[in-house]
């Protein structure tokens, strides 16, 4: 194999590069500096070493605890209880969020074999025992398996009525085309419609 | 700026990388192995000092010449003009031809600013000069700028009767449909029309 099949080969592996974009990648790196490629190339070498799951909330961080976790600003009467890592950039680039996270790493999906029991709900209840939570947020994907996490959680909580749950709100996305918007989203959007 | 977002903004360089979908690979290269990025990193750190241009054809290589040029049993009288190395490849993968490259690394444009004078056509007139090619397979994109192209090789190979010039059929995709055929392909593939 050549180098650049090699190259291309690996470039496959990650998420949305099929082989056709994968060598197409390759060659325009052939076309890039040296300097450009060898930054690129130590960034995916080392990315492992320097970012890491946070040991509290589960977020990607470079410190310990992370730079959420440990800012005194935050508000720590609010937990949002998110999917992914990636989703807590998502929520901190809107900046309208100033409370703390907790990464589930996933959603229940039966049919994928992924049960409650790998989503790290006891160290979520830990969290809010030991913490002084007035709101939990359930920030989980508007999905079948989000909605059944969210539901997962409401129940885990059955047992806290002080805390208020909230979900994030569903509907037509601003600046959708409500000819655009599919059955479920419009449903969602009519059902939790607001008065105006 | 956090090593992810470094790491993002340096992927959405390559082509066909958005800033999400960099971030999503640069997620996703947190969740590889070790060894997997280290294997990435490495191959795109040293990807230009193994492949350069072949210094016959222009073709990608990791020899000097390349695979093509210096295999004896290629047809020497026989040369396939096209715009980018990678169209060598993509011509080779189909096993048909086992003729000789000459690569250009462009088309006229001149949009973009790319004349005669960017793409060496005096190397591609001292080897046919030097060789004793029958025929020049002219393989530019079916485009304006390859048409441009390719009428321009016809003007400056005038000299030349005794060399056979062709160029690649344009018409239908195979597999392709009537219905979604653009209009431009469809002249073509109408004015090339064969006797069935």
């Amino acid at each position: 194999m050549s180098e650049i099949e090699n190259l291309a080969a690996l470039l496959a592996q990650l998420p949305g590069i099929g082989k056709k974009s994968a060598l197409r990648i390759s060659y325009s790196l052939i076309n890039k500096s040296e300097e450009y490629n060898s930054l690129l190339g130590k960034s995916i070498s080392s990315i492992k070493e320097k970012v890491h799951k946070c040991p509290v909330c589960g977020s990607f961080t470079e410190t310990d605890p992370c730079a959420v976790c440990s800012d005194p600003s935050r508000d720590r009467a609010v937990l949002c209880v998110v999917e992914q890592p990636q989703d807590v950039i998502t929520i901190q680039s809107s900046g309208v969020y100033s409370g703390l996270f907790h990464v589930l790493g996933g959603a229940i999906n039966p049919l994928a074999g992924v049960g409650p029991e790998d989503l790290g709900f006891d160290k979520l209840l830990k969290r809010i025992k030991e913490g002084s939570f007035t709101e939990i947020i359930i920030a989980t994907n508007p999905t079948e398996e989000g909605d059944t996490t969210a539901l997962y959680i409401r129940h885990l909580l059955r047992d806290y009525p002080e805390i208020t749950l909230t979900r994030l709100a569903s509907g037509l996305p601003i600046g959708g085309d409500l000819e655009y918007a599919d059955i479920r989203t419009l449903t969602r959007s009519l059902r939790g419609r607001i008065k105006f």
